[in-house]
């Protein structure tokens, strides 16, 4: 049996809905497409559920480590301070411990989106979209 | 000659540098496979050049149409209202003109990057290097 990875995709909240379509759809691809991981979502504010609720919806999953990945392009004061705040890890550290079912089961905090060729794929992409229904 | 195209990446800006990093780096590797495009970058605010001084820096580049891509996930406030703003483009309308060389050229505005299966690989590459790092 191949061991169960969790993803926690890590979002802003918005006021709008839009931040919270992207984050659960950005998670519904991943688990789609790797089926040895289990996604959750959760946002720092303005939306549910919170960080700590997503990272109990991995409660009874069996995974053996989480991966908390911010859905964010680039490291801020929100994915530097207000997030590890609030998974508990420290600004150096890059992971923890959280009791899952009665386990220890690792965190760890994973880069932001950041530079990549792919993400620059995409905003090509959005570039053409734009020009072809000028 | 074929057509060039400019695009205007908008960044959000940061007290941090990472955002005017990502932005840049991004607007960087689509200048670079894309070559006919003529790519400059745009900040709505706490980091240069602004989105306006981004415009500016077209002139005498020639290009025929410019497509001011948010280099943002999702639609929010800032996309929906401030840069709209900023650029005079209704929040009806995608586009307007601007004067450039004395020349009226199209500013087309895009979708941000949002749901797509790239940004999802983006993510999923982040949660693997940090288990590979663990």
């Amino acid at each position: 049996m191949n061991e169960k990875i969790g993803i926690l995709a890590l979002g802003h909240g918005s006021r709008h809905p839009h931040n919270k379509e992207v984050v659960n759809g950005v998670a519904e691809l991943i688990a789609k497409k790797y089926q040895d991981t289990v996604v959750h979502i959760g946002f720092m504010n303005m939306n549910t559920p919170t960080m700590k609720e997503g990272l109990e919806a991995f409660k009874g999953s069996g995974v053996s480590k989480i991966v908390a990945v911010p859905i964010f392009l680039a490291h801020g004061v929100h994915t530097m301070e207000d997030i590890p705040m609030i998974l508990g890890i420290s600004r150096d550290s890059r992971k923890t411990t959280i009791k899952l079912d009665g386990r220890d089961v690792p965190l760890i905090y994973s880069e932001p989106l950041g530079v990549d060729e792919l993400v620059a794929e995409v905003a090509f992409k959005r570039a053409k979209e734009a020009l072809a229904s000028d």
